[in-house]
C-alpha cells in the first residue's frame, strides 16, 4: 500500500514532503523515550497549514491512522508509531504569522520553535512563558499535545494558561478553530480540552498564543544545603513568605557531581541538595525580597547563597539546570527521566521513596526538579547493554510513580503519559471515568485515528521494547 | 406527577428538602437575570452531597430533566428552569469538609459561599482568589458552573485556575471525581471542561480548591480622568511597566454619580472616568511601585491621584466598586447589565459602540468594567413599566455584544451563555462547531437531562418573558 499511498501523499504536499526510504525513517523511530521503538511506514511534511486538511482525509477515506509529531522532544513515547502507519510532522510548519504587540498576540504555526516566538517578540519587550527544557528544539504544537511545562512554571503556568486559540484539523480532514483572541471562553472550554490531549483528536495546525511582558529584573540564587531534606524545608519557607518566585528548582548531589563535571561552573559537589531560586518582575523592590528570601534560606540551615551577581552569572546557573540531563549523559551509558508530582509538602517524602527504590533495584537514580510546585524528574542511570538493568529501570520507574499517587499526586507533571505510562493510568481513574475519556475522544476521533493508542490503556499493542540509547541532551 | 414524585423525593432526602407549595416557588422564578421567568414544579435541597445522586437516578429512572442552581446570583439565567420541571438547589451542601493549609487546599461542598471560604483561612494567612461582586451570596457550585471571576482576575485569574478536583454527579446518579489535589491533571482535562459548563454535565456537589497566600500588603489608588479615553490609555501605560495590577478597573460618569449619591465617600461626580488600581504583594517595593504607577497616570493625563491612605479608606473604594451595581439601582426602576469582553486596546473602542447603542436606542447606559483584561459590564437603566423600552433594552445589548465580537472579542466574560445569549452564540461558532459542543455534551448527559435548553441555541422553546424587576445589589 505504501507506493501508492506515497504517490498520492506527494501530489498533495510535493515530492520533498513524503518520506519512505527506510534509511530516512529511522530517524523518526523514537522520540526522547527511547525504550519502545517503532518506525513509521511513511513520513509526511507538510509545507503549510493548508496541506493538513486534505493529507488526513486522503487518510481518513483509507482508514488510515496517523501519529502527529513536532520536533520529537517528548519524554513519554507521544510520538511512537503504534498501529499508526503514517506520521504527520509539523516542523516545517515554522512561520510566526502575525504578532500584536498591543494586545500581546502571537499567532504561530504548529511547528514554530518554542524558543522563535521569544525571539520574536524580544526587541519588544514581550516573551512567551512556557519554557520546558527542551525549548531551542521543541515545537508550539508539541507544547500545545503535552501542556508543557518548565521551571516557569510556578510562576507562569504552563502552557493551557497561554493559549488563546487553536486551529485544529480533525482526522476527517474537517478544520475547527476554536477559542480566539482574548483569554475568555464561552461555552465549552475546547481550547483547554485539546492542549494536553497529546494528539488525540487529531492535528493542531495554528495557535493563538498570549505573551507575556519581559521582567524588568531578575534576582537569581543558588543556595546550598547539606541535605534533600532541608533543601524541601526551605522550598516551604520560602513559598510561605508569600513571595512567589519565577522558579524553585532543585538538584541532588548526584547532580550536582555531574553538571559540575560537564560545565566546571564551581558547583559544590559535596552538598546535599541545592536551590535555583530566581525573582522576576519590576525592578523596585526586588532586592529587598531576595534578601528575606536568603533571611529565610540561612534560617533554614542553608550553609551557603550565591547571588548571581550579572547576567553572565544567572546564564551559568541556568545552564547548569536546564543542561541537567545532558551532564547526566557522563556519567552513564543510558539514563531514563521520570516525571510524577506530589503536593509540595510531600516532597521530601517522595525523595526518600527515590532512594528506596534506588537500593532496591540496584539502581543510581538523581534529581533535579521543581521544588516550587512538587513537579519530580528523577533520572535513572543504567547501561543499555544490561538487558536485566533495563527491566530493573522500568520496575523502579513504576515504584516511583506509585509513590506519588499513593502520597496524593500525579503521574504526570508535565510529560504527559504516552506510550511510558499507560499502566500507570488505573491508578489514577477508575474504569469507567477513563472509558468517560476514550468517548469523549471519539467525539473529535471516532474511529481512533488520531495518535491511536496513547493515553488509554486497551487491548495489548506490540511495539519493538529494545535496549535504550542516549537520549537527546535537553 | 408533582406529588407523587414529590413524596418519593421526599423519602430521600427529607420532609422539608422538597419544596412544592406555588407560594414559595415563586422564589426560583429566577436568578439575577429577570428578564425571562418560570418556576420549577418542585424544588430539591439535598442537605448532604450523598442525596444527590439517588435524586438525581429517581429523576433518571422517571425521564424529568433538572436545573441546577446554587444562590440564584447568576447574570445570565442559567438558572431558569426551561422544560426542567425540577430544581436542584445545592445552597444546603454548605460544609468545608476539609483544609490542608500546608498545601493550600480545600475542600468545599457545592454550596459553600464563596467569601465563607476565605473566611476560613484567613486567620492562617489564606484566601481563596475569585471574587465575583456577588461572593457574599455566590457558592462555589454556582462559580465552577460559570467559571466565576472578579476584579482580581488580572492577576489571579478566574474560577478554572483555582479548582483542582471535582466531584460531580452525572444525570444517571453515577458519580465520578475529576483532577486531584495536584495542579497538574493527566489525561484529559476534565476539570477544565465541567468548569464554565453552566451546570450541563450534572451537579458539581464537591470542590478541591488551590488557596493563595494573603499578600502581605495592599496599596490602592483612585484615579481621576477626564475621558474615558484618557483612562484607557492609562490602562495601557501600567500594563505596559510589567507592574501586573491585582485588579484595574473603571467606573465612568454615569455610575461615579449613582456611587456617589448612594454612599457618599467623595468620588468625583464631574469626571469622565476613574480607575481603581490595586497592588498587592509583598511590602518590600510596593511603594515604588505604586509611584510608577501613578507617574503613568500623570503623564497620561490624570487630574487627581487619591492613595488610600489606611485600610478604611480602601474598604471605602472597594465598597463603591462592588456595589456600584446596586448603587444604579437608584437611577432607574430597572436595569440590566451586560457582559462582554475585547481586546484591550480595543476598550475605547467598545465604549463608544456602546455610547452609540445608547444614543440609537433612547437608553441610559453606564459601564464599570475590568479595564485590565478588556472585560466589560455595561449597565442599561431603563423603566419595567415600559414594554417599548424593554424591548429597546434587549436591542442594545445585542448591539454591544455584535461589537464586542466585530472587534474581535467574546459575548461572555465571567456572566455565562445561560438563556440570556443563546442567540448570539452563532456569531461566535459555526454550525459545526455547536454541534461538536452538543456532542461532547451527550458524552455527559445524552439524555439532556442536566439543564436542558442553555448554551446552545436549539429549536425555540417558550419561557414567560415579562418585564424585569429590580436586580439583588450584587
Amino acid at each position: 500500500m505504501s507506493g501508492r499511498l506515497a504517490s498520492r501523499l506527494r501530489a498533495l504536499v510535493g515530492d520533498d514532503g513524503v518520506i519512505d526510504h527506510p534509511d530516512a525513517l529511522g530517524v523518526y523511530d523514537c522520540d526522547g523515550y527511547t525504550i519502545e521503538r517503532g518506525t513509521p511506514d511513511l513520513v509526511v511534511l507538510p509545507r503549510v497549514p493548508e496541506q493538513v486538511p486534505p493529507v488526513l482525509r486522503l487518510l481518513w477515506d483509507e482508514g488510515i491512522a496517523f501519529v502527529p509529531r513536532g520536533a520529537g522532544t517528548g519524554l513519554s513515547g507521544g510520538t511512537l508509531p503504534v498501529a499508526a502507519p503514517v506520521m504527520i510532522c509539523t516542523s516545517r510548519l515554522n512561520r510566526i504569522e502575525s504578532i500584536d504587540r498591543q494586545n500581546r498576540r502571537v499567532v504561530a504555526q504548529a511547528g514554530v520553535v518554542n524558543q522563535w516566538v521569544s525571539n520574536a517578540v524580544r526587541a519588544d519587550g514581550l516573551l512567551y512563558a512556557p519554557d520546558p527544557s527542551s525549548q531551542p528544539a521543541c515545537t508550539i504544537g508539541g507544547n500545545v499535545a503535552e501542556n508543557s511545562g518548565g521551571p516557569h512554571t510556578l510562576k507562569y503556568g504552563v502552557t493551557t494558561n497561554h493559549v488563546l486559540g487553536l486551529e485544529l484539523v480533525l482526522p476527517d480532514g474537517e478544520v475547527v478553530a476554536l477559542g480566539g483572541t482574548v483569554e475568555e471562553r464561552a461555552g465549552y472550554d475546547l481550547v483547554g480540552l485539546v492542549v494536553g490531549a497529546e494528539g488525540t483528536f487529531g492535528i493542531v495546525t495554528r495557535a493563538t498564543l498570549r505573551l507575556t511582558r519581559t521582567p524588568e529584573a531578575y534576582r537569581t540564587l543558588l543556595a546550598v544545603f547539606d541535605s534533600v531534606d532541608a533543601a524541601s524545608e526551605a522550598v516551604s519557607g520560602i513559598i510561605a513568605t508569600g513571595i512567589v518566585p519565577a522558579a524553585l528548582e532543585m538538584m541532588d548531589r548526584l547532580i550536582l557531581g555531574a553538571v559540575e563535571a560537564a560545565y566546571r561552573i564551581g558547583l559544590p559537589t559535596d552538598a546535599g541538595a541545592v536551590l535555583l531560586v530566581e525573582l522576576d518582575g519590576p525592578a523596585i523592590g526586588l532586592d529587598g525580597q531576595m534578601a528575606r528570601v536568603e533571611a529565610v534560606c540561612r534560617t533554614l540551615g542553608a550553609r551557603e547563597l550565591r547571588l548571581a551577581r550579572d547576567d553572565a552569572e544567572r546564564a551559568a546557573l541556568w545552564k547548569a539546570r536546564k543542561r541537567a540531563f545532558g551532564a547526566v549523559g557522563r556519567l552513564a551509558p543510558s539514563y531514563c527521566t521520570q516525571d510524577g508530582v506530589v503536593p509540595r509538602t510531600k516532597v521530601p517524602d517522595i525523595v526518600r521513596a527515590i532512594a528506596r527504590a534506588a537500593e532496591r533495584h540496584r539502581l543510581r537514580i538523581g534529581n533535579v526538579f521543581h521544588a516550587g510546585d512538587g513537579n519530580i524528574h528523577p533520572i535513572i542511570l543504567f547501561d543499555e547493554r544490561d538487558p536485566g538493568e533495563t527491566a530493573r529501570v522500568l520496575a523502579a520507574g513504576r515504584e516511583i510513580l506509585e509513590a506519588c499517587v499513593a502520597l496524593g499526586g500525579s503521574v504526570t507533571g508535565e510529560h504527559g503519559i504516552g506510550v511510558e505510562k499507560i499502566a500507570q493510568m488505573p491508578l489514577l481513574f477508575a474504569p469507567d471515568d477513563l472509558l468517560a475519556m476514550t468517548t469523549l475522544r471519539a467525539v473529535f476521533d471516532p474511529a481512533q485515528r488520531a495518535n491511536p493508542h496513547k493515553i488509554f490503556p486497551d487491548a495489548k499493542v506490540c511495539v519493538e521494547t529494545r535496549a535504550p540509547r542516549r537520549q537527546a541532551a535537553l
